[in-house]
């Protein structure tokens, strides 16, 4: 009995179309605390409507970072100035490197130079990271203060963003500290996404195809059948993949919130991931690319565990190696590979627990026998890209 | 209409009277979301009973420092042991100089060091500052892991172990980094107390008197007819003073956890008293001192504003001065004063806003006129330790 058949399949499993394009739509994420809407279309950022009904402020404060704000910082701050009578903006050092206690007290400090107060509002103008980051600022500035969500990377509008997952790295471990605290608001301006280089751009693809193993195979289908109109950023099938990821993702969080359970399914891929990211230092690869390497390597886990036939390695390969992410595993060795998984946040006295697939469209977590998770270390630096 | 009318005048209204003795008791504080007890009595840190019912865990990590660990860690430590299969001490350097980033950075190490997984216990042995850094490192760790306050300063079994409040202190403001984050328990051993020093206890004494003018007359009363006992640290009295300061405290905390309203009441002094920490430096005045001649700012204030009668302030000043506390204000100058204090977290805007009496046993926020703040401000640095 699978943790996804907790959720209810007439959300999740029905079959998926594209929308028809125009405005732009909304999934509403509902904790049972807290309630907020994910807006996604063309033209966000400079749409009055888009930033009407947030929380009052005498001061509104946009973290960006060096490279995303030159582009879109200015636009941001002309919408928010109607609402709030000072607005600053802040830029943290650009790259998940810098997901660091330096930046999140960079933040702080701004906030205090500037007399900030409780009612303060933060806007998150950027990728993961200044999402991450500027989220855990925000839960922890004088025990909490209101912040919005302004993803401009493919992947911080389809996961990162949504949720109230927020984090700094540590030394000895990737997110290690970091709150739950979930956003009043999450902006997706497809626009942003026009600036977004390639590589960013397919490691954000990573996280929308994560949500058909672990939730939708219908959705899976429809990815396979528009992945060429995906990767050339077609506008139509862009909304539609971000607001199903959205829709899948709020769903989940929504009955999950503090990742009791279910919400671990969203980490599939991610296990393997974060240990590629730690093992190669932060930065070498992209956490999609890490994390399109470790759903391969989740998925041939779920094939040796016996839960699902080979075939679904095979459709999970050619799927991520047709989007151009990398399906060969860095070769840090099995013991580097399995010390930093052990130190994952759903290992448990030790034991370190996967995410992996007991159907297409239907993840669960478990433990696997050491020898097993070799045998997938062992292969998966062998592996070969061809499709 | 005075916030504090919010509060049932049966639960804290009521004349109070000294506990007949023998065995603990306990106060049940309950949040809505979090319902957890605070167990008062001599002898609990090597009582069975106060350990059993916890969440259950591979690890317990006891904080401390260097002055609370040599005289009761061990005690803990026997205590956890049949519960907790691993159980390690990590101290802290002492003091509220120390109540910052390093700090609570030292207490991740520990964890991480020791893969602590997201289901580790913390266990904060000392008094405020080991507290607040620890509920924050525990709110912080993974997201998140249950902790227990194991308060050992009087200061910190009135008021800062109880409640939730976490924090640490960045160079522009005190406890300006933080969250709203509940304990599991709060086991308050009177027999630490016995090594306090007498100026940490005296300190403490402030955050007690301070229940009665925000919310208890009665209790003021029993106060100013059993202060002796008190100061000679008697059971019976310290019991009595102890449960009803955590009454108090839980009733407040039940009706606004994260200060919406009702809660800030409880910062009686803390506005006058926290500039006093900030101007002189953390670590020159305790903060129960400053705390002690904020109260009687803030009710020189609440004269000024014409809300109590000279008498009241009278008699709060001759309490604090019986008490030990000290009354005379640092002469900072009233522009650092006004400074610090529109940094407070109550400030909204730049306006400073004080928790001001509106009758002895009832507490209101109020802005106040400059003027009249720079006269008590004036007048604070001149007065005179006679009773």
């Amino acid at each position: 009995m699978g943790i996804a058949e907790q959720l209810p399949s007439a959300s999740l499993g029905a079959p998926t179309s594209a929308p028809q394009g125009g405005g732009h739509q909304t999934v509403c994420v509902d904790t049972g605390r807290e309630r907020y809407d994910i807006l996604i279309g063309s033209g966000l950022l400079a749409e009055p409507q888009a930033w009407t009904g947030l929380p009052k402020a005498s001061r509104a404060v946009v973290v960006s970072n060096e490279t995303i704000a030159p582009l879109w910082a200015e636009r941001l701050v002309q919408a928010l100035r109607p609402h709030y009578p000072q607005v600053t903006v802040l830029n943290l050092p650009d790259g998940e490197a810098h997901k660091d206690w330096p930046a999140l007290n960079s933040i702080f400090n701004h906030l205090l130079e500037h007399t900030a107060d409780r009612k303060t509002m933060l806007f998150a103008l950027g990728g993961g990271v200044v999402g991450d980051i500027t989220g855990f600022a925000a839960g922890c500035y004088m025990r909490g203060v209101p912040f919005v969500q302004v993803p401009t990377t493919l992947l911080a509008q389809v996961d990162s963003s949504v949720g109230g997952k927020t984090a700094i790295n540590h030394p000895l471990g990737k997110n290690m500290i970091g709150l739950f605290y979930q956003p009043k608001r999450v902006v997706c301006d497809l626009d942003t996404l026009n600036t977004l280089p390639q590589r960013e751009f397919i490691a954000g693809l990573a996280e929308v195809i994560k949500y058909g193993p672990i939730a939708d195979e219908g959705f899976l289908g429809w990815i396979e059948d528009h992945l060429d109109a995906l990767l050339a950023r077609d506008t139509g099938a862009l909304t539609h993949a971000i607001r199903r990821s959205c829709e899948i993702k709020a769903e989940v969080v929504g009955q999950d919130e503090k990742e009791g359970g279910l919400r671990a399914i969203l980490n599939f891929g991610h296990t393997f991931g974060h240990a590629i990211e730690s093992g190669l230092g932060y930065g070498q690869w992209l956490h999609g690319e890490a994390v399109g390497c470790g759903m391969r390597m989740a998925t041939d886990l779920s094939v040796r565990l016996g839960l699902v036939p080979p075939a679904t390695l095979q459709r999970m390969h050619t799927l991520l190696v047709r989007a151009g992410l990398p399906v060969r595993a860095p070769d840090l060795g099995g013991d580097v590979y399995l010390d930093w998984m052990g130190r994952d946040k759903k290992a448990e006295a030790g034991d370190i627990r996967f995410v992996v697939l007991e159907s297409m469209g239907r993840a669960v977590v478990r433990k696997a026998p050491e020898a097993v998770v070799r045998g997938v270390l062992t292969s998966a630096v062998q592996v070969s890209a061809a499709p």
